[in-house]
Formats: structure tokens, C-alpha cells, sequence
């Protein structure tokens, strides 16, 4: 007899798209699915200086249990970091997490009952929607444009809609889009929050990449009541295995977070975050940050440049500014799924843009990533992709 | 205004206990608080040379994101120990957890609906109860003796509760009793759960940790269809600090908690998972292990035998065979949360037992740690302890 599951394990379903992607890892693949950092530029052999020094100068610390909410001196430079994104905080209003993926799924757990709605982009980040369905909420999806959300959109939503609960948000260099929220959106989301008091959960992995033009403030960075919940990681600056994300929030809900954190692991990698906390004393992580933006960029402007040379004039597409993703849009009768698999035929492989509406449709998009390939393989996907498409058309 | 949070928030609420537990990190107590393994045997040398070896042979792949699943080398190893508990099982049936309070966690959000029941013994580890609150779930407590649960009562209670949904147990030196099921009883319970189809999540992160006597088949050892999810954990025979525990599942089941690991924090640390692989492959963890066993069971003599010449006869307490912890029931009138403030104020910590029980009462018991402890603060602390009681007597 088969065991009986919770009500929400119905919600969470292996996804098609997933079992697409397990054939992307085979070498002769050009992949422009994952959102994979290039690592050719992971600091290896700062890493072996690292991990001798950590093991030499506090082993039995590193191997032991330590405290939920992060290893203090860890905490205490990453509140400093914040002052990048124009938050001055301080260490016990960072709570570490395995990676800024906990961070998201801790947000479902302390905001949402079941039939709540959460507000997001449309599209949004596919692992915050996964995250969230967890806990069986319903997504209002707000239209989007070059500068983000579009905030008579969402004011026109939240009057129509009952129940919505929190707002979701990625300002920079957004996954899939690409796309940058301008500072009057930023200031505007704010506005609309604080009068419906609504928490804000600004997740924000790609903010440090930013090829050209200024940085903008978080959201974060002009919340006066403690409403907005700001999601960090150096999984994108520094490297994602070691799973090191951090949230910032005020007092009462940051404890929220630690709490949930107990419950959840006790605590993050030990090792991991005292060999960061090392890295961090011993390197200079913004030389190392620019070395990846100057990556980063040389790629995006050949993905950029090599579309525009042969995508066919049908497909639309974003130039972003940072981050690592651009995000085309095709003539709507072309199913970029079944598109898939044909540049799959063909050793190339995207993400079908679908799976970023919680409440589907826009079929006819397709997220591109430009971190991972080498410039090489940059071209020639590219080209063969604009190839399977023109067979589409 | 105050931000609205989920329903379940009202269930996890910072503890008293574990406010009084952050005073017992002062270097001056004597703290038979924590589950804390000796830290002068972790292996730090041996991980400075499989740290160096992973960064060398494999260094981008350590840095970068890896499989939901885990390390399929470390997956592999793992599923081969599982034979010393009785289960012939496979790499593919192994997930990678960050700690077995990870798996805790995710055995909540697969079988628990608000309102569902779940069997716990009496009293049962306070991580597990707090990681089920977390999904709003009732607990029905069962009577154990030195055999482990008592399956005459457990069965008047499934025949008398509705909404009972899953079994938790810790057969093997369980937290906090220090107690260890019989053979027979394990038979039972894997029966009863059969007629009542429910999932029995089979904790076990202290099996291998038997000073004397012979090692018990694990409950999942005898599941024919399925039933039993064991949690495994390398916390208490390697180290807690890289957070590496595992969940041993039938397919369907393993499913469940690979999509819900996916959505928690995506995966476990790749950089730790591989240098725990090649720990078992440079070196004899079982040998390490014995090492373990020869000073806790050192430790647990020394407390045991100063408890007995100590404590006034009035206190009765277990003799574990293994594990971390005993546990002493003291006449009714002594509140234990009373006691340990007057400990605390002699620089001896404890944790008092009514947090075991997730109904409450019991306030008269207390866990005993005895494997953090060097064996003359045991003597001294136990000292200090059986004194702190005779007042309260």
C-alpha cells in the first residue's frame, strides 16, 4: 500500500525541464542552461592556503557544531559588504545559510499558510517558485519591463487581490530577464509595501557583477520599518559549493530566520565558513570579483553581438548589464520546449523560458546563459541555435 | 506595523532551555549539556591532507554546484556501510543531507499535514520535535522502558488516535535516554506499522557507537514494502562541522526528499562531501571509530561510576551501552529547570528533561552528556551536581 504524503508533496513535482537538463551535463554539450559560474577563475590555490591555515590555527573548531546564526567574524564582514548596497547593518543582523536556495525556502516557511499569495516578477526565479509551492501558496505574476516591475500593474493587482502576503523580488541583473530595476521602482515597491505592510524579499545573487553604468541601492538600503528581507550569497563572487549565503533583516525578523534555521540543519558548514571568513582576510575578494565581471562581460558581449549577427530579426532579446543570464522572446507560435529538444539534437541546450511563470504560458521564451561556455563554444551554440530556430519559423 | 506571519510561526518559539544553554559555552562550565563530540579526536591532520588532495585532483568541481543528490563516489561508500546495520542497499538509494536534523526536517514537509499525528517515544530528541512543530503536527508520546517503546501501549494508542500519520524513533542509545530497543520490540513495531500503513523514520546517529554487547539490526534492515526511512549521520564518528548526514529511502520515497532537498538549499557542500569521501579512502573510519568508543566508553565508566557513589539513591539513571548520553529521573518534586539555574550558578550545566517531552511534564529529569567532557571535569562536575541535588532534596 503506498504511504500517504503531505497535502503540499502534490505540489512539488519533478519537472519535465529538470529531466531535459540531466542530458545537458554530457561533455559534448555546449550548455547555455545552468547558471553555473566559470570554473576556470575558482580561487583553487587560495584554497589550499585557505583550508591549511584554517585546519593549522582552529581545526577542532572548524570540525565542531557552531552556533545557528553563523560564525561571528563571517557575520561581521558581510555586514560590512552590506555598505555596497547602502545598508549599514551590523554582524547580528546577518543570519548565514547553505547558500541564498535556504534563504528563499526559510521565507516560505515564515510567511506562508497555505492560499496565500506571494507577488513576483513575471517571470521569477524557478528555484524561488519551487521553494515557495512548498508551502501552497498562489502566485500573482505582475507584468515586467526593461526597468523592472511595473508598478501600476501591481498597484492595479494588489486592490484586485486577496490574501497576498509577501512580494518577491530580484532588482538586479534578474533571473531569467537580466533585466535592472530602475531606482524609481526600487523607491515606488517600497511605497506600495509599506501601505499594504507587506514584507519584501529582495534576493539579490548577482548585484556584485555589474559590467558598466553604477551600482544602484538596494531596496534594503531605504527600508525604514524592517520590512524587507535582503538575500545574499557568494555563490556567484566566490564559489557555490561551499553552499554560503547569508539574509540580512532587523531584529524580530531575523529571528524568525534563526529559528527556522535550527529547526531546519542547525547550522551551516563550519569549515566552510571559517575557510571564507579566511579568504576574506587573506585575499581581496572585490580583485577577485572584477576578474569574473571582466570574464563575464567579454562573454556576454560575444553571446550579444553573435545573436544579433544571426538570430533571425523575429527573436527579441535583453542586454543586460551584469549578472549572467539574457532572455529572448520568439514569435509566439514557436514552443521553445519542443525547440529544445531539437537543439538538444544538436548538442546545444537553453532553459525553456516557460517554466519561470508560476501560472504558465509565454512558451516562446528561452533563458541564455553566457557564465559558464567559453567564448568558443559561445559562437558556435549560438550559431547553430539560431540555426533550430530559423527551422521553427 | 508588525509583519504577518505563517500559522506555524506560533509553534517555534525561542526555548528557555536554549537560552540558558548559551551560558554554557563560558570556559568555566562544566557542561554535560550539549550532544558535542570530543573535539581532540577529530581528525585534523588527516583532513589537511584530504582537504589539499581534493583541491589538487578535483579543485573546480569541489568549488562548483554539483547534484541534488550528493557525491556519487560518497554515496556509494555510504550505502556499503549500511550493511553493518543489515541493509543491502545502493548508491541510488542514498541521498546527501546537510546533517540528519536536515532529514528531520524534511520527513516533517513530506508526511505531515497540519493537525496529523506523529508517534514519538517518551521522551524523544528535541530536534526532532522541534523540526515536526514546524508543520503543525500533535504528538502522541508512547511509555518506553529499558526495551524501548512499549508496543502494548503503543498499540492502545494507534486503536484510540486518529490522524496518526508517522512513527519517529531513535532505536539505538537513543537521545536522550541513552536507551537501546530490543530485537524483539523492532519486529513489533515494523509490524504494527505495517497494519497501520505509516512511514517510520529510523534515526540513528549513534548505532555505531556501541561500547559492549552486539549490534542490532536497524528497522529498515526488515522492511519489506518500503515503510522505513533511516537518517544516518557522519556527525558523532567524523565531524559535526561539515554537515554530512544521509537519508537511506526505498525509490519512490527517496524521491520525495531528493525534489524537497531541491527546493530547500539545492545541495549539500560539495567541497565536504568530496573530502569525506576521500577521508574513506585514505584512511580506516572504522578504525577512527574505535577510537571514539575506547574514550566514551572511558567516559561514560567514570560518570556512571561517580554518579553511583555520588548521587543520592533517590536519582535513578541509565546505563547506556553506547551513545553520548545518560539520562536520571529524580524524585517528582525536583523541578530540573530550578535545578540547572542552581548548577549553573557552580558552573555545571545539564539539560533539563521536560524539553524532551513535546506534551510536557516530567520536569523531574534530566539528560547527562558524557562525551565532551575531559574525565576530570566528569568527576568534579558530577560532584558539584549530586550535591546541587541533595539540597533540592
Amino acid at each position: 500500500m503506498a504511504l500517504k504524503y503531505a497535502e503540499r508533496m502534490d505540489r512539488i513535482k519533478a519537472s519535465e525541464i529538470r529531466e531535459l537538463l540531466k542530458l545537458t551535463v554530457r561533455p559534448e554539450i555546449i550548455s547555455f542552461a545552468g547558471g553555473l559560474p566559470a570554473p576556470e577563475l575558482f580561487p583553487v590555490e587560495e584554497m589550499k592556503k585557505v583550508s591549511l591555515k584554517v585546519l593549522e590555527e582552529s581545526g577542532e573548531q572548524a570540525l565542531q557544531y557552531s552556533p545557528t546564526e553563523g560564525f561571528t567574524p563571517l557575520r561581521e564582514k558581510i555586514a560590512k559588504r552590506m555598505e555596497q548596497v547602502g545598508v549599514n547593518t551590523k554582524a547580528e543582523n546577518i543570519l548565514i545559510t547553505s547558500g541564498s536556495q535556504q534563504g528563499l525556502d526559510f521565507s516560505g516557511k515564515i510567511f506562508l499558510n497555505p492560499g496565500d499569495v506571494v507577488v513576483v516578477e513575471s517571470p521569477s526565479y524557478l528555484g524561488a517558485i519551487n521553494a515557495f509551492k512548498a508551502y501552497e501558496c498562489e502566485f500573482l505574476e505582475v507584468p515586467t519591463d526593461e526597468n523592472g516591475m511595473i508598478m501600476e500593474e501591481l498597484e492595479k493587482a494588489l486592490a484586485d487581490t486577496e490574501r497576498v502576503k509577501m512580494i518577491y523580488v530580484i532588482p538586479d541583473f534578474q533571473n531569467p530577464s537580466g533585466r535592472t530595476w530602475s531606482l524609481d521602482r526600487r523607491k515606488k515597491l517600497l511605497e506600495i509595501a509599506n501601505k499594504y505592510n507587506l514584507p519584501i524579499i529582495e534576493d539579490n545573487p548577482y548585484g556584485e557583477l555589474r559590467f558598466e553604468g553604477e551600482r544602484l541601492p538596494s531596496i534594503k538600503s531605504m527600508d525604514t520599518d524592517g520590512r524587507v528581507v535582503f538575500l545574499g550569497t557568494f555563490s556567484k563572487t566566490f564559489c557555490p559549493g561551499l553552499r554560503i549565503g547569508w539574509v540580512c533583516a532587523d531584529g524580530e525578523v531575523l529571528n524568525k530566520y534563526i529559528l527556522v534555521k535550527q529547526g531546519a540543519d542547525l547550522q551551516s558548514n563550519s569549515m566552510s565558513q571559517r575557510e571564507l571568513n579566511k579568504f576574506l582576510e587573506m585575499y581581496d575578494l572585490d580583485e577577485h570579483i572584477e576578474k569574473i565581471k571582466k570574464l563575464y562581460k567579454k562573454r556576454r558581449d560575444l553571446m550579444i553581438q553573435t545573436m544579433e549577427q544571426h538570430f533571425p530579426k523575429e527573436v527579441k532579446f535583453t542586454r543586460p548589464e551584469g549578472g549572467l543570464f539574457t532572455w529572448a522572446e520568439l514569435p509566439e507560435h514557436i514552443n521553445t520546449r519542443e525547440l529544445m529538444k531539437k537543439a538538444l539534437e544538436k548538442n546545444v541546450a537553453f532553459v525553456p523560458g516557460g517554466s519561470f511563470f508560476p501560472n504558465g504560458g509565454h512558451e516562446n521564451t528561452m533563458r541564455i546563459n553566457y557564465s559558464n561556455m567559453p567564448e568558443d563554444k559561445i559562437v558556435k551554440g549560438i550559431k547553430i541555435l539560431a540555426e533550430v530556430i530559423k527551422e521553427a519559423l
